[in-house]
């Protein structure tokens, strides 16, 4: 019944805050007493506070009757000594009984004094009250601790981030999103209001128009605009699996280092990769085992393993999954990342039956701040992910919609992609070459032909929280193998996307000196 | 196994379009044979096509399995035959059938032929590749019907929006908010990365000294960014309450016309209200009956009722809320719209435990399409919700979060205030002037002392839904009362804040015509 925090964050404010400003509200210092005094046995009502005498008392009442320091059946004193205890006159103290007696917490017997109810019997285990029992409870998973600390520890200054997931802030437009916020400055803007179910019109026909440079043809209302490619996993998440079925996809995945499917209570089962991607030899046999739902892939640069899934390999997973009738659920995040030569056609391209669900993003390529993405799909599916969505979260920022809609349509997308892509290249290189000097003997990599990652094989298993841990105390954030498959113990996600080409030339040595040599850096 | 959708939003893409950017990717047309001609007797593979015939061959027959076609324990034809069958040497043909085998879709015999296995039996109705079957489930409820209706209707032109819960787009900033995006545009922005969990630290301290106006103190760290107020209520049934807990609430309430709580499996049961806001008195036993974890609440100018929680009602609400340690929700969205006088303090400002969780909105007073609300609370509960929101988004849009702290640290939020509170005046007056002229006789209501909202009172109960209907053909939206108390009839809640002057003038009496010979205007 007390507050369990010792720091609140959250303080009354001071007489002094509550008439500083034209709209100051009225209204005189709380007195509401605190709960905890309630329970004393010498309070007594405040006379001072603006709350009548006979609400204090009947409030001190319920509250020991509900923290059980009143026991069902208990005997209250007579009405002439409850008097003289709280210091107030009879009429007073009958009217607050008379409320508690309404409320069901307390009877009274003709000639046998009051009692507290047996329906009211308190139960301390029963009561709310404390936040702290919350944190526990709700349907949402929370994120793995170690997904935590990432989350946190990616805003401590002067730590080298070896594999996050998104472009360093230098690699991010600078003056062409000025430029965009200008160019909407200038003219008058539309009103912000709420944005129609399926996003921003103008947005969508961007997008609509950059979808058929990657082979998909999608019309405006077969595209949801989404808070980032992560909302599109949680509104799918939410909306069109029931609880406890089953979702195929790559193992490693990035699906595994998020919880949206798993707080919703969706299984997974991973399929092996190989050096096409995905081995789908194995599909028809999984989906028969575990009556999935869906399979997820991220068939063009993969995340973590910087994998691209070969022309081949996804005819045949279309075919495959097409003759099981298995939807399709494609994350193109990191489809426009090639460096060496555009992959082969998203899977959506190849879709005649309407069967896959795409993803995109312009996290990865122009700003992730702008919180812009999409999901291309059959109508009836893309509206039913808008109600969801709508109930969300009424929608994506206009101003966010608007300023995508800008990018895309004023070609800055794709002229700082191509800027991307060369910093991109140059950082890849530096980082091959980091890994030859350092890390032969330790480990094994490949190329990546596009996106932020190198998949780090390890010669040698590791506890990885442990490395983890020991590379933080030496300044180095690492996403390690076991985010993206439980059961890894011998890999790494690099990405020569964030970290300087300074903080790689000091970091990656540094981690190939801890691996190298475990028993002097590791605690 | 075929679409079940005639009008796939998304088609394959024309040759043409794949070869019209530096970024498209290569690749030849696609080949996959579509799913159904899998099941035709006369298939043969496409020599054509990029797969090689073996897969080809091995996703039909898995097709024609899974599909049920063949079934459990049928025996192939002789290999000869199929060979002849499908215009293939045997060795593809084997290589198919090996690759059947290896999936446990096929077993052979010694002598015995080719079988499918017992464990393969297809089965139909286990078979998804329908999204129609996933229209119906994941465990988010669609939004009501009339609810989706309204969230279509709105942006359909020529309606009057009798009930819109936001500001016409006249009175939202037009020229302020060009005036905060050219600041923005000014200087050099900063890189639109990711933002830190609880949201961008600018706007949070912007937040924190915009809440000590209203006699809140809290401190930045205790502030979560949310996009819109409405996904703080998602991210709080997420994220703190187990499903099946209950929830106390106004009757009626917002709450009820949303599905963000009953999505997680949470309950509502309503308080009645009176003049002075919800019934305290009635709430101890409530809770003690239900065992309530949280209570949520709008005390100022109520959604829908337009209703103030007088401040002797909120001193007894958290004196009696206090002793029975209940959290509280309190939901502050209309709180600075008065337009007569400030309302009480907030039940923040009067929260000395720490138990009470405030959210606060943009949304109303600024621009809705902005998408920025907060809640305020207890850091370690801000800190679990942050984590979800992680999960969720990864927080608001950068830019949104940007303009909305130069709109609060640049004062135009408080001169937009006064602007818009002088407008809704008029607005009110209006209504009210035309409510007396049209409505006399047939419903009572308030005068509300800020917010949008008149809660019309009906003398005589209406089937809701059919005057919906009626009114939505004679081009008038309602919000009736039966999307904020299931069980409502004879309410409707107007806002004066969306259709225009002109509009109120034709619409109301038009309204006023439907109720009173319902047998001329009903269908």
């Amino acid at each position: 019944m007390n507050s369990d925090f010792s720091r609140p964050g959250v303080r009354q404010a001071p007489a002094s805050s509550q008439d500083n400003s034209s709209s100051a509200p009225s209204g005189a210092q709380p007195e509401t007493a605190p709960p905890a005094a309630y329970l004393q046995e010498n309070w007594r009502p405040n006379p001072a506070s603006p709350l009548p005498l006979h609400l204090q008392i009947s409030a001190c009442f319920s509250a020991r009757i509900s923290s059980g320091s009143w026991p069902a059946g208990m005997k209250l004193a007579p009405q002439r000594e409850l008097c003289r205890q709280l210091g107030v006159n009879r009429s007073t103290l009958t009217t607050a009984l008379g409320t508690l007696a309404g409320q069901g917490l307390l009877e009274g017997r003709r000639g046998g004094g009051t009692r507290v109810t047996a329906a009211a019997g308190g139960n301390s285990s029963t009561t709310p009250g404390s936040w702290r029992n919350y944190l526990e409870e709700g349907t949402h998973y929370p994120n793995l601790p170690a997904v935590q600390a990432i989350n946190r520890l990616e805003f401590e200054p002067g730590l080298i981030r070896l594999g996050t997931g998104e472009p360093a802030p230098e690699l991010l437009p600078g003056a062409a999103m000025n430029s965009v916020l200008a160019e909407l400055a200038a003219r008058p803007l539309p009103p912000l209001s709420y944005e129609e179910p399926l996003g921003n019109p103008g947005l969508r026909s961007a997008v609509s128009r950059q979808l058929l440079k990657q082979g998909i043809q999608a019309d405006p209302g077969s595209i949801l605009i989404t808070s980032g490619a992560l909302q599109g996993l949680q509104l799918i998440a939410l909306g069109l699996l029931p609880r406890s079925s089953t979702i195929l996809l790559e193992k490693p995945s990035y699906l595994y280092s998020i919880h949206a499917f798993q707080s919703a209570g969706i299984k997974f089962s991973g399929l092996p990769m190989d050096e096409s991607g995905m081995v789908v030899s194995k599909l028809a046999a999984e989906v028969l085992r575990t009556r999935a739902a869906m399979l997820y892939t991220i068939p063009s640069f993969h995340n973590p393993t910087g994998m691209v899934m070969d022309e081949v390999r996804r005819q045949e997973l279309m075919a495959v999954s097409g003759g099981l009738g298995l939807p399709i659920l494609e994350d193109g995040a990191y489809q426009e990342l090639w460096l060496d030569a555009p992959p082969p056609l998203p899977l959506k391209a190849l879709d005649r039956e309407d069967r896959v669900l795409h993803l995109g993003t312009l996290s990865k390529a122009a700003s992730p701040g702008l919180r812009i993405g999409w999901i291309v799909g059959p109508e009836p599916v893309i509206r039913r992910l808008a109600d969801i969505k709508m109930q969300t979260d009424y929608g994506a920022s206009s101003l966010s919609q608007m300023a995508a809609a800008r990018w895309l349509d004023g070609n800055y997308h794709e002229e700082h992609l191509t800027l991307l892509r060369s910093k991109l290249r140059e950082r890849r290189a530096l980082m091959l070459q980091l890994l030859d000097a350092h890390f032969s003997g330790l480990a094994s990599w490949s190329i990546p032909a596009g996106g932020f990652y190198i998949w780090l094989a390890l010669d040698r298993p590791l506890p990885l929280r442990r490395l983890f841990e020991t590379a933080r105390r030496a300044g180095l954030l690492l996403n390690t193998g076991d985010l993206y498959d439980r059961g890894d113990s011998r890999h790494l996600r690099l990405s020569y996307a964030y970290a300087s080409p300074g903080e790689l030339q000091s970091g990656l040595p540094a981690l190939a000196a801890m691996i190298k040599e475990p028993h002097k850096a590791w605690p």
